[in-house]
């Protein structure tokens, strides 16, 4: 079960209701009304927990899994260990998700300001939003109804944080709009002015940056990350994009919606990505650059010209991932050959 | 226009200032009288807005720009839009910078300590010094005038800061002496101790870390970036280097005057890099090694040896980038082979 | 000297106890009463101060350094400068730590909350404990004793945190258990929900994460380093793991005793790094892999598969290190020839 110190259940609920939240089907045979009391990993399941398979490395555990119950893609039925009931989805993930989020339902806020929160008189500040203890609200802040604004954090003069987002502890705005539903952790430094400077003999001269920074509603973004304001024009995050920790973009970059942006990767000034471009980790884009829609930029890539729609590219520099892979088995023959002759 | 909720403009300013400010020369038939309010991108600017033209991947941009005036390279004149006054010099961005800086100067500083910032009584704040809510100011601390603490930031026991420094919110400042005119950006980390322990059969030892982090004048720090201090001699920031986001600094190393460090990149303990050197995103560069003047590492690049002065460098590991280009070439080349033998 | 800002130094010592601190074996003809006041590098070292050498890159500093007395290995005792005392140790870098310490003890704490400090009545703490300025303690936290909470630091409802750990300021602990003599540094952040959610045509869906972080005992994690808590597993740090500045560690990923992670290295989810293992700086590894004891992966390596215990790998993808090295060699080959054929 989890930690009680940090997780509250709210369980039990019967296989009816979590084939329902899951939108899985029942294995026939299997009780209806049975009752459950958690979620678990597959190794560490009991007869009252819930638990999925998703990922094809975790088939063994499947198979001696003792789960009461298990969220499961139709071709992994026939691997089931006997009396587990099944709940069969064609996504297995996303229903185990929705029964988590069953057992795991968001705890109340204490609404209201922490006694010691600095709070400018001139911010609005919504109801049912909770300010945390330290956290620095400044002038004509407006502050969504049911936000949650973290300890320490710090919102700078005239930021707008839309209904039900999350601000992290110690995390820092300025010079941003960030819409609703999203979760901004902690540590996370949006709206600093982007790395804009002219520099020769006569000298180091800032640049002003002039944007802000836009971060759409429902977006994610994680520990330590940072997001520069624009320079003129604004820096923005597409709707739905979950950006995960340390993760850095320069000003004026446009995500479009729901991209993927994995921990460690690095998208430079001016650059545009498309809708549903997935960024993998460690990977870094050039400035001035357009990622297409539904591109995947490979763990580690160095993307230095364009990437047209759907393309999946890998290497740096990048160039297609078919490719890299081709390449790397070049080099993997170039080595055979010289390992012969050094024998 | 700059969103007024964050930023305040200063103009009108007559197109006779805007030039003598840009160092241009005004192109002949504008009308040196005209009045401009604002600046702004080139695709965005209308007829009162002053632009530029850099890049020349926005060159089309500048064809059908709106802008009333844009700072201009002698060699892109011809292709400006009529109507369009031209602001000719041959370094735009930095006349750019200029005007946009007369447009939008700093803003006048709330002097004083914030009631809610926490300042030992044996530290030393200067005149004209703002203080923000929340700030920690430890024991024989020296703050210069004109300085901005942010709110949340922590400036440890006999850290000392020059005047006109700005220190981001919830940055952290330990073992250092940060100079005059610096930007520290939010969360940024200065002075943690160095990673530097024995660790053998015997178990783990930490190796005391006695040195400190000098920042020369003129430094800027991205946000989240961190810097480690000596572990005997000290971690040094040459002046007028810039530092972006999530960048990390070792123990013992040296920059020198006006580097630059784009985000992401790193370097390892005890490397030195001489004046001008820029080390481009996500770059890293190991341990005890000597960067000459002027040297360029590319974006992604791994540097195991000593570069020499004026060299650009890349890949990992890194050789000259020449020499990358090439091989890239050469890869590109096995490809297509291959790719015939494959059909 | 160490900056007294900074620094007390607690010397003299003889060099009789200099000699035992570091399992050191005086070299004879020196005069065991003689007594030093400081440590210092070897370039800076005068004739009261205790130097080391370690790294035969440093052979000319030390044979020019004016250094009292120097902990040296016994290679190294013939380059070693006349009227120098020798201390000669097969392990000088542990061996001079040893004597770093107790030059420079730990300093006294200020037992006791700061008043600023904001702590939940719930929360229990243990003697000897500072908590900082700014700090914020949540509800049911359990400190232990002799520990030191940096100013602005935030400890979230139910964390425990064991004896002697140092949490650095505006760190950020959730959802986790710390074990004793732990070395949080500054800006690290703890506990943030991993990286897990659906997302496809029906849209974005989180995955709860319900497991925590433990960190085991003597462990350091360096400045704006993030470690996000699992899944439905725990995330483990072993006992006695250096992990350095800027580092990723995603959910689930269970390190075993005295790994080093170098900084801006990443470790994504669900693998599993067994003992001793080294990964340097700006390498990354793959999820859902094991990485078998005391291997080795390179610089800015990326690994995509399961590593052997005790293996070297380098290289993106990851290969044998000697075959990644081999592969260079090639690599410039190649290049040779076909700058012949250039000329």
């Amino acid at each position: 079960m989890a930690d009680p110190r940090f997780f509250r259940a709210a369980g039990p609920l019967t296989l009816r209701e979590i084939a329902r939240l899951a939108s899985a089907e029942l294995e026939k045979g299997a009780d209806p009304e049975r009752s459950f009391h958690d979620v678990a990993p597959l190794d560490t399941a009991g007869e009252d927990d819930v638990s999925f398979l998703d990922n094809t490395r975790y088939l063994d555990a499947f198979r001696s899994s003792k789960a009461g119950a298990c969220v499961v893609g139709p071709q992994h039925v026939e691997h089931a260990p006997k009396g587990m009931a099944l709940l069969v989805s064609t996504k297995p993930y996303r229903g185990y998700a929705q029964v988590a989020r069953a057992f795991y339902p968001p705890q109340p806020r204490d609404e209201g300001r922490h006694p010691a929160a600095i709070v400018d008189p001139t911010a609005r500040i919504g109801p049912g939003t909770e300010i945390g203890a330290g956290a620095v609200i400044g002038a004509r802040v407006e502050i969504g109804p049911d936000c949650l604004i973290g300890p320490n954090a710090v919102i700078a003069d005239g930021v707008v944080v839309g209904a039900g987002t999350e601000i992290g502890a110690n995390a820092y705005l300025s010079h941003c709009l960030v819409g609703a539903r999203c979760q901004i952790h902690a540590g996370v430094c949006i709206g600093n002015r982007g790395f804009g400077f002219a520099m020769d003999a006569e000298g180091v001269l800032d640049v002003p940056q002039l944007g802000r920074v836009i971060v759409e509603d429902d977006v994610e973004v994680g520990a330590n990350s940072t997001i520069d304001r624009g320079a003129g024009p604004d820096t923005v995050i597409g709707a739905g994009s979950k950006i995960d920790n340390l993760v850095q973009i320069g000003h004026n970059v446009r995500l479009g919606r729901q991209c993927v942006l994995v921990s460690q990767s690095g998208i430079a000034g001016s650059t545009k990505l498309e809708d549903h471009v997935v960024v993998a980790a460690q990977a870094g884009v050039a400035g001035h650059l357009t990622v297409g829609k539904g591109a995947q930029l490979a763990a580690k890539s160095g993307v230095m010209r364009d990437v047209p729609p759907g393309l999946a590219v890998g290497g740096a520099p990048a160039m297609p991932l078919r490719e890299f892979f081709r390449l790397c088995t070049i080099w993997q023959r170039q080595l055979k050959a010289r390992g012969k002759r050094d024998d």
